[in-house]
């Protein structure tokens, strides 16, 4: 049987994981790809390094020249994460003539044009299942499944360390930073989660599959983004009541006037299924105009789900897949043209809003008459009893909107700032339709 | 830019679909094939039935030699049903040097080992996207996306029109011949809808999925199947009373000791994704060693879902991609040796058990008793009242069952049949762990 040698760069969770699978199954791996496939060298950073498990020594260098200048090596997995010194890695790689395997999403979300368009003009492939969705095959989907249809919207659980903080704070009544504390005694959320929980996560593997499915070329930080840290058991508890639970959502949607892409937590009634996805799992729903809605859902992150779309994106590039489809992708061209991006403020959606009013005639009706004049029109109200009875003399009103544009409502919002009647923190979060 | 030909054999709903799907956009699809791509010629049975859309009148025959004599049409998509003239149109198709892409799941899961063969002798490709699960991309995830997972389980809603009657049943607690009515009105169910209903077209599709995992070659008629005709409103709303929905099931479990396949109704606790999986959808479940479990859910039939699918198959085909999966995937080839069949008496599971017994003291723990003779361990009794009180001394019995093996369950069921307090009809389901 012939061989083909592989290397990997990078042994932090994800690669000891590749390496692992390449190992163990060995064999399994050779029946797939129609050759076995050798795992010639791993570069770690640190030597001394003690590591959770054991690789041969002589597989190991801290020499990155080993497998750039290794001719016998075609195909190279790219697992270091950030930007830097990954960019550069990768660009040496590609020029070396090796194709490249990588996870990084950091790294696509932020050089992906530059790295996309280096490898067509040295023709070599990048495959990067791995980067969004983990275990979940999204980019297969979408390069290649969905290849008859136009994406028309992708909406997405894309981090699971937010989904599982929000779960907790749901199911068990706990709040942001207990449930964060617990995330991180579990594993599923860093000693800095800030990128986790603010949004930045999910808006680059965002980024991502908006440049696979409709050509765009968004920066991923032009993509407007709220994140968890703000969200209050409150809402958890009376947007359960009413039917729906929080998730936070990486939405894109290609409309008549452009695309509108923005990730933050949204209320999806129950039943549906991105609603019923639960701790760290991800999700996403994908609407085509052939294939109409299908939905996917799995372990978006961790070590052996990510393992696996890496070690499938090796077997793609060993047998020549990958190659087909990155050629085809049309990633970093722009045959089809460059799509119009909306302004956040053009951005529209129904609205679950949430503040506090002075509990006297007139008050409600002065809210909805604001909000009236700003063409938010309301579709339901609930006016809450005072959490803190006999403490204050202000309820909390819950308000629905129906269709209207983030605009609109910004100036609502503002206009309700300036009444006496309300108090000044407004909760906004936006409903799926 | 270059231009590949095809052609469509029959034109039937899926058929018409994939015609207008290439003449709508042919270029988008050129754009994802980087070549154009040319329907040549259709070819149907009755040159002068008529139809919903108008094809050019000189791209019609009836006269399947112009295509298969037509050394230009390097790719045919082969959309006649049933097993006859199909399987022999394939292999013609085949031996002429063209790749095929089908959507006939009845002839891959009758004929699929003749015809995976076939095209491999002459170094031809087949793909059959379109033949399990309609717009869900499941044979791309299982043949490609996981190739480096043992899948250790499927679990499927493979069949819409099934779901569709259950999930009427469910919803509106209406009887099953009237839920199928409603099925034939909507076009989900047609006018004999046996293959349908009674499991045949799930065990189909399971056989084609099982192939691809494990490359398991199971006739499907093999496959134990229970389809949905007997079902009750009665156990429909005693499920959802516990918390279950009740869903037509196509399983298949690689055990230490075999491989465990089935069709048949399956209590599914609700809240897990596959119990919320409504109307005439889809859903498959996979669950594999390093991806974890991975869930897709779409429209699993229809005209447009499953012209997508063909779509991506024949795009694939163009760009060399089927051809690279075909060759790797070992369909029709032993190379992992055969699975060991596990014999239905084997199956294991628990179950959901529904009889009518004497209402008298006693007869409750000769039920128990001589379940419990027969290692069939009781995990809960619910003993209902009557619902005709007054006109019958029989109540309706509910247990369930912790797991045991099919073989167990028959002797038992069997033995109970004898018992005077108890009447002779039974009901039992599977219920997923």
């Amino acid at each position: 049987m012939e061989s083909t040698s592989t290397a990997i760069i990078g042994l932090g969770t994800v690669g000891s994981g590749v390496a692992q699978v390449l190992l163990a199954h060995a064999d399994r791996i050779a029946h797939r790809a129609g050759r076995q496939i050798e795992l010639r060298r791993v570069i770690v950073r640190d030597l001394e390094k003690s590591r959770d498990f054991q690789l041969p020594r002589d597989l190991i260098s801290s020499d990155i020249d080993t497998v750039v200048n290794d001719p016998s090596i075609p195909v190279v997995i790219q697992l270091i994460g950030g930007l830097e010194p990954a960019r550069t890695i990768m660009l040496r790689l590609l020029e070396s003539g090796k194709d490249v395997v990588t996870a990084n999403k950091a790294l696509l979300a932020e050089h992906g044009s530059e790295l996309f368009d280096r490898a067509r003009d040295v023709g070599r492939s990048i495959a990067f299942e791995a980067s969004v969705g983990g275990g979940i095959p999204i980019i297969t989907a979408i390069g290649q499944s969905l290849s008859a249809n136009r994406i028309e919207s992708l909406y997405g659980i894309l981090n699971g360390t937010s989904n599982y903080i929000m779960t907790r704070m749901t199911e068990e009544g706990i709040g942001y930073e207990q449930a964060l504390a617990e995330a991180q005694q579990r594993g599923y959320a860093e000693s800095d989660p800030t990128l986790d929980v603010d949004g930045s996560d999910a808006a680059q593997k965002l980024a991502i599959l908006a440049q696979l499915a409709y050509g765009a070329r968004p920066s991923w930080q032009s993509i407007p983004r709220t994140g968890i840290e703000q969200l209050s058991t409150d809402d958890l508890q009376y947007t359960d009541q009413m039917g729906y639970r929080i998730k936070l959502l990486a939405i894109a949607q290609l409309l008549d006037d452009g695309l509108e892409m923005h990730v933050s937590p949204t209320l999806v009634r129950r039943g549906q299924p991105l609603a019923e996805v639960r701790n760290s799992e991800n999700a996403v729903s994908v609407v085509s105009d052939v294939a109409g809605r299908i939905f996917f859902q799995g372990r978006g992150a961790g070590q052996m789900p990510t393992a696996s779309a890496v070690v499938a994106d090796l077997i793609d590039t060993v047998v020549g897949r990958s190659h087909l489809t990155f050629k085809q992708m049309g990633l970093g061209t722009s045959r089809q043209g460059p799509l119009k991006m909306k302004s956040p403020s053009e951005h529209s959606g129904r609205y679950y809003l949430r503040m506090s009013v002075v509990d006297e005639p007139g008050v409600m009706a002065e809210v909805a008459g604001i909000l009236g004049t700003h063409q938010v029109s309301i579709n339901s109200i609930i006016q809450r009893e005072s959490a803190a009875v006999g403490t204050s003399h202000h309820i909390p009103l819950i308000i629905m909107t129906h269709k209207t544009t983030e605009g609109s409502l910004d100036t609502a919002l503002a206009q309700l700032d300036k009444s006496e009647n309300v108090l000044p923190s407004f909760v906004r979060m936006r409903v799926l339709d």
